[in-house]
């Protein structure tokens, strides 16, 4: 094989293992099958944890899990070997280091890394099958959505920090308040603030088990205070969440909508005709069809009142005199 | 019957039934006729499943049940027959086989199909009893707000994904690690993974039953950690699903104004004497009173404003040479 | 006494009982004793359900409430004889009547009926004494907060009537395909599809008490989807009343400010030096201060601006020529 | 030692602990120093409560918590000492006072009081160690995020007054209806109307022990009626709260990015060269990133729009006599 058929194969394997841009059936293909190698791994650890399950398909759960190894340890070498293809004129082993670093890179690695681990330092068999849980995040590649929370919760960063620490604060003192009030009462279940936390945990989140729960009246009254002021603050990592998602997607679909309305306006196209033009450049820029009305509706619209403007522009010299008349 | 008595018929089945504009005593007695029949339906589910309630009045269920399926059976024919003069133009087998196709007309099916399968295929009884509930969607049809629900989900389907998405990573993770903790103190209530999913779901919807608790002072804190991250997400959907009906119901609320306003506007109507006629184009176009009144205030605000502006538009007469200028 | 002297008294007792805009000693008296009975009475109506109590005091009880029975009576009769100074121009028992018809006065008259009625027909005791927590909703007149909480429940009506609409569906299908389910491993909690409601209000809440919870390994997946899906629906009244809430301070705040503008303008004052003054109108128009701060640094800043726009408006004639030159 | 002397020592004191702009590396330790100090305090706290580590290390922990307690007052008296650098004019004592009465001071008095009253008035030892974790609240001078928190909830003061008010009524009339109708059946868990409000407030809170439920048919029902209406108020904090808080830090990063601008044209920097600059002006107003590059994007379009008006600006002539005109 000559230099260059080496480099047709690097930039074969970059375009479908790396390159978003580039899409065919080879590439479609190479996507489902890890998606589908993913979640069948996912199967196969919540299958083994089922004793009998385990005891009678011993074997096959060993295939699959080796052949699984083999398939994500070759797709982590050739993502690092292609991925000099990404900006042809940088060093290769700066490119490649850099791979390694990014988030996507370490998750892959992780997620064979056990494996190989074990052969080294043995590790207890059930906390590494359920180790290769990792492999699970390797789907975030493939998922926009996915993505676009992670984004938000990076974005919101700042309120999660204020309200996990205002619940660690919450907690405590919830805590220890309970503790004083109870421990005489049930010296087993409030033996101590660490072992009191567990209940402000449950009652905090309003998850309230049951398991333990306040006899005393004092301890009641406690509670039901610290439940209704508490419940605000456990709540508000969602509403955060919540209103933070709304705002990307908003941003996103903007950045769409001015994307596709600059590539209408380049390509000059009669908006009430060229359908199917209009219809490729949507997909292509991936909006929703609804909108996609609209915008055109709306483009329509400013056309006409611009040409009406041009129109009304009269009387910029005096009709009677001549003279010129400033606006 | 002349062929044209036959076409009055189908149009007056026709308004009646699927005719939304149309509306008179008939068509809103058979409305109601049919909202009782359904609710009625399901009444009929819940009491024939108490079991004394069932023996002692067996065979009045019996014809109950025999009643609503000719009258569904025949509604169904009925719209089958009648929706051919939606447009008289079109030929009349296309347009049943579209309708057949829509939403309504496959609800309408499947509520009654069950009840004719039951000859050909024995269904367990008590399964059947339940299936006849799919007759509840039928409601879906007269109730405005159920629709305008039903389209902000199908709206926001890209953040449920997402959050589903996150929701199951989330719980097969909670699920291994309980497991992975707590297996050694309860090999009963987690067994497997699968077994701690229960545990898990309870547990990040803050259902929280208390059937199944962690007892080890890791699974303690593990199920403390896991509760304060998941408690965001799990309230997610409601978030998304409040600010999309929040948008939504506004986004309808406009819609109401600028058609009210154009209607408002063609008629000419004096805006601060005609009450009476004023009041009768908003019922007809459904907005509520106050938002009503704002409107009115706000057009009567621009006929001043407007009427200021057209008086001072300057070069009423060339400034040059006097002539007035025609404008 | 004569005609005249009565009527001087009817307008004290009007100013003091109806009116909002009279402030005085008398009026600030008489409203927060009522409000000190109306929660003495709800502490009496819970003090009295605990046995011991009642039985060591039951005299005391009874006497303080034929004292609130004989003032809230009272109050009611002053209420309805004085509201006809609220339009002197109108026929008296015109007023009268659309009073009693107000829901103030219907909250008023429901907080005495009960023990009246008992005289004639003989009612429950335990449930006559609860009923007296009517008295409660009094409290209504004297809150602003509620009755903005009030109109908000009542201005988005709609979005609850569909949400609590879904919720009854989501109930009612979920209750019945559990009965299917569990019905005959335990044939006692889901003994019938009303009976199984009781467990799908409490999951679909995310309450969870645990006294009914699926035990079979179908029901535990039925109940996980059903409680990740139901999740969403049961939280979405929190999410429309907050936004709802929102949305109405938000107005509220902006009306407030709106008034404070123009009651400022109108006195053409000093901004930055009359002070005191202004300081009277915040007070008057309930406003916070934090705000009056920032809409007294714009409306200077909008001051500055005017006064160079004003001198920038050079050039009206040419200064070489004295021609007039338009703008 | 001089005056002069004891003056730069008071002045270095003042930098340390009060002056927020001052950064050195002598105040960043102090800072942390006493951030240490505050959470192995709380550590103390949570560790002495279990019992068999504070028997083991008894010693230790009081020698800690003296020291805690003489690094704390030595603290208060520093900063009392040295808060008359802040306005070098104003008399020594009349700052001292007004400190004293901040925020901030007083949880510092707070912290360290306990410790000393027990010498005078015996305070049981279990209630005075949890009394420590007041130095817990300490913190909040270190944390933005915190500040942040506490401003949202004393603006949203109001809505939050109007929704505990509404829950409290709630909780009311729902533990009397429920002691009504469940006391027969339940006389223990349902014994008076103040035991009921257990129930009541686990039911609205959504948290649900389970501890006490009602069992009666009609008391279910009531429960069910009661959870569905209620879950929607109990929620509302959490709503306002999110709300409240996306809107302060949307507000302040407004404010931000309006300082972030000043600073910028202020300096007059060439916005497309000096990154190094502008980076460092970034940092110390505190923006993000990405937010940054969008205000430069948006202020060199500006900054061309200017450049084009100014060059259409007419009338740079007199068009009658053709004079130039001055601007």
């Amino acid at each position: 094989m000559t230099q260059l058929s080496w480099q047709q194969l690097r930039r074969f394997v970059y375009d479908n293992l790396h390159n978003d841009d580039y899409k065919s059936t080879v590439s479609t293909c190479v996507n489902y099958l890890l998606i589908a190698l993913i979640i069948g791994n996912v199967a196969a650890v919540l299958l083994e944890s089922v004793n009998e399950f385990y005891q009678l398909y011993k074997p096959y759960f060993d295939i699959f899990e080796n052949l699984s190894i083999m398939i994500f340890s070759g797709e982590y070498l050739l993502r690092l070997w292609s991925i000099v293809e990404q900006e042809p004129q940088e060093a290769a082993w700066k490119q490649r280091i850099r791979w390694m670093k990014s988030g996507g890179a370490i998750i892959d690695l992780l997620a064979i890394l056990p494996a190989y681990l074990n052969f080294i330092v043995p590790i207890d068999l059930r906390f590494l099958r359920v180790l290769r849980l990792v492999r699970l995040l390797k789907l975030t590649r493939y998922f926009v959505s996915l993505q676009i929370l992670l984004r938000v919760i990076q974005r919101e960063k700042g309120s999660f920090q204020a309200v996990i620490f205002i619940l660690v604060i919450m907690i405590v003192m919830t805590a220890s308040a309970i503790y004083v009030v109870e421990n005489k009462a049930q010296p087993e279940a409030f033996s101590s603030i660490p072992q009191s936390m567990w209940w402000a945990v449950v009652t905090l989140t309003t998850v309230g088990y049951g398991d333990v729960t306040p006899v005393t009246n004092l301890g009641r009254i406690l509670g039901a205070f610290i439940t209704i002021l508490g419940v605000g603050i456990a709540a508000l990592p969602a509403g955060i969440l919540a209103s933070g998602l709304a705002n990307e997607l908003n941003m996103r679909n903007q950045r769409l909508e001015q994307e596709f309305r600059e590539v209408l306006q380049a390509k000059g196209l009669d908006l009430l005709h060229d359908q199917v033009e209009i219809e490729r450049i949507r997909k292509k820029v991936g909006l929703p069809k609804e909108q996609t009305h609209e915008i055109i509706m709306q483009l329509v619209r400013e056309k006409l009142l611009e040409d009406q403007e041009q129109e009304k522009k009269h009387y910029r010299f005096c009709p009677h005199c001549g003279e010129k008349l400033t606006e």
